[in-house]
């Protein structure tokens, strides 16, 4: 028996559809080599051998996926949100990557972000790093070591940003990409590559028809951003004018779904065109309800894409999102479906705690596989919650606890455990 | 020379008006019988005697106002909040509320509240108790145990409400209200208590007409609520047919800053013709972005009212606000405004961080007199905050940290220290 088999004990909560929620109090969760054999309320004879790690009276939840978070921007989260997207990465987000040249200063950055990052609630993360191939690669590897599981990308750009952050030229893009890839593909045991063309204006489209090709030579899956901002938009339009929405440009560099799997960031404004193509390939979207809040980007109009059956997970967007809780995240998601509700559509009804907990785990969870519910066959990712320093005069349902933990990790709630595919991550390290 | 005369060396971070921010690195704040003196960059000869109490790098910043915030909800905070006001009142308040006829549980469930209070970035508050009278002189014997500033009120409420929290009939809750004040006015060195209507539509006009008569004998502050939802306003307009708008329910019965200062939480849906009369007569508005948030309200026009000239202050109105903190208060408010620019009217500019700041301490604080800011002559509420915990590769400015420590007070800032008039909290207690 390997060491990844074991039962956790607990009060146990997990989704398996998007409208529900099921609860076990002190329950069984059955971890068998990484991967969960299910929820039980008695312990089935034919585990009683396994070892038991009690956690008491604690939650035990599915572990969350962020399914968009910019490695490199975690030294600047909670400054200069005082512009929108465009200003913004001129003025704040550029400045900084271009640090990432220097390995050195890499290396000191990225080991903040992933110590931190492995003390989140995030037990899988679909990274952003920069164009810089030594400061990537060392990013991978230090992921990988957390025991998450993570995609990470090179970030790829070539025309209309600032030149110390700018790729040569298309070929050059591709071949340091090219050169990347063949050297991490397959190295780690957590960690894998991810196509990131950094968003569309500021790739030319020769950058974009040699990334589609690395693509479908390595068969990797792609992230970018999508329709987060108007001037953005606008900008597109302006730069690919034979596209018919913003989706299409990647469509058209086989970019959006149809090769590989797909995940775009925010689609605050996808039309009802790209909303179509979106469900058409299956592309999932990164709901960063933050920071569409942090750069006046507006609201995406969730409950519509749920209602079109396309897959939505949550991210944080570190740093256009400053905190780095999936906790903070799903309260914000509810948030702002609230307020798309009351100021924008009321035929578009709010995102319910049980949907937005979906959202974080098994919604983006999905884009890994078999993860973020504990259902039966599923790696067994979850995290231990404790919310006794949560006070209350009530007695409260396992229902209530969670949904209170959402709110108020940050004020009383602890993150008592983490395990990602049966490995249980040390949070005091 | 008293115990409350000392200097505490620090970054200083101050506002004197609404637009700017004052700091002062490694400076010197003094304070002299709970006054503060001014800060300095050099100590001045005549202080030299004073004890310093050097807090380092830490950043040192003028305590904070919690304008609207109601103890009896603290119970049930981050929960049940999928509903609209008029519902969540009847569903998960007045439950909760109706409890508090039972003095045992009252003291139990506010000795809660004021302990997390205390330890909470607030050093003043304007609180809503419930109609019980027992038990709201409880809490504010227990607040004033704390050290902390603050009002607090006995709820007025006689009708459209159920059995169990309703005053038998005007009469009666008058006589219970003056009772209290009686009992209460002048009994206590940091609380006071505040004339507390708890909104129009369940108070009858004989309950307001009474409410405004105590107000004129005792010459009390008063706090309400106002213009926070539509179906309420919708209400309060079938209920006082003669109204011309909700503020002029209370304006009527001189319950609306004509007699006594007044503040009246939200505002989300205020007239042009409301806006005026919240002018002319100086009310004050605590402005909830959170509650407006989790209760579907909308967003509270905050840029009209300041160039109104109207006072405006920050309330977490716990629990229709989730979080005690009001640093998460601050973002929030930040947060709604962007999203109210890009909704709503891109006309009003989104408030910045030195906005909130001002509303958070100086514009909150005058509702207590001279309070929320370091300028000569000003009560000395202090916090001291160590953002140690919230790691970086950069080298910041005093002021970029205090912006990093708004949006990250959760994520590794640490409140080390708490002064309300000159008189340290001790905050491990």
């Amino acid at each position: 028996m390997r060491q990844d088999s074991f039962i956790l004990k607990g009060n146990i909560c997990y989704s398996k559809t998007i409208g529900h929620l099921s609860t076990t109090d002190h329950g069984y969760l059955i971890c068998h080599n990484g991967i969960s054999r299910g929820v039980y309320p008695v312990l089935p004879e034919k585990y009683q051998n396994l070892p038991i790690i009690d956690y008491h009276d604690m939650l035990i939840i599915p572990g969350m996926t962020d399914l968009h978070i910019h490695a490199p921007q975690y030294p600047f989260r909670g400054l200069g949100m005082d512009l929108e997207l465009l200003d913004w990465l001129n003025t704040h987000t550029f400045p900084e990557e271009s640090r990432y040249t220097d390995l050195e200063y890499a290396i000191k950055a990225y080991k903040l972000f992933t110590d931190n990052l492995k003390k989140s609630a995030s037990t899988r993360a679909v990274v952003f790093g920069t164009i810089h191939t030594p400061a990537t690669s060392f990013l991978m590897e230090q992921l990988n070591t957390t025991g998450l599981k993570t995609y990470v990308g090179k970030v790829n750009m070539d025309v209309n940003c600032p030149d110390n952050l700018r790729e040569k030229d298309a070929q050059t893009a591709l071949d340091n990409t090219d050169e990347w890839l063949q050297k991490n593909i397959g190295k780690y045991q957590n960690t894998s590559p991810i196509i990131t063309p950094r968003f569309a204006p500021v790739c030319s489209e020769s950058l974009l028809e040699g990334l589609g090709k690395l693509l479908k030579k390595y068969q990797l899956p792609v992230q970018s951003h999508l329709s987060e901002n108007l001037s953005e938009i606008e900008w597109v339009k302006k730069l690919f004018p034979w596209s018919s929405c913003y989706g299409d440009v990647y469509d058209h560099y086989e970019l959006f779904g149809t090769v590989s799997k797909t995940v775009m960031a925010h689609c605050v404004y996808s039309t009802d065109e790209e909303t179509e193509l979106l469900k058409e390939n299956g592309v999932y979207i990164a709901h960063c309800p933050q920071s569409n809040i942090n750069l006046s980007s507006g609201i995406a109009p969730i409950r519509s894409y749920l209602d079109a059956g396309i897959p939505v997970g949550l991210g944080t967007d570190m740093a256009g999102g400053a905190n780095l809780s999936m906790f903070r995240c799903m309260a914000d998601a509810v948030g702002v479906s609230k307020l798309y509700w009351r100021l924008v559509d009321q035929e578009k009804k709010p995102l319910t705690i049980e949907e937005v907990f979906y959202l974080a785990t098994k919604g983006g969870g999905s884009f890994f596989g078999n993860t973020g519910s504990f259902e039966d066959g599923y790696e067994m990712d979850a995290l231990i919650l404790d919310d006794s320093g949560i006070c209350s005069t009530r007695t409260l349902t396992t229902k209530e606890r969670l949904e209170r933990y959402i709110y108020l990790a940050d004020e009383g709630g602890k993150l008592a455990g983490k395990y990602t595919a049966g490995t249980e991550i040390l949070l005091s390290e």
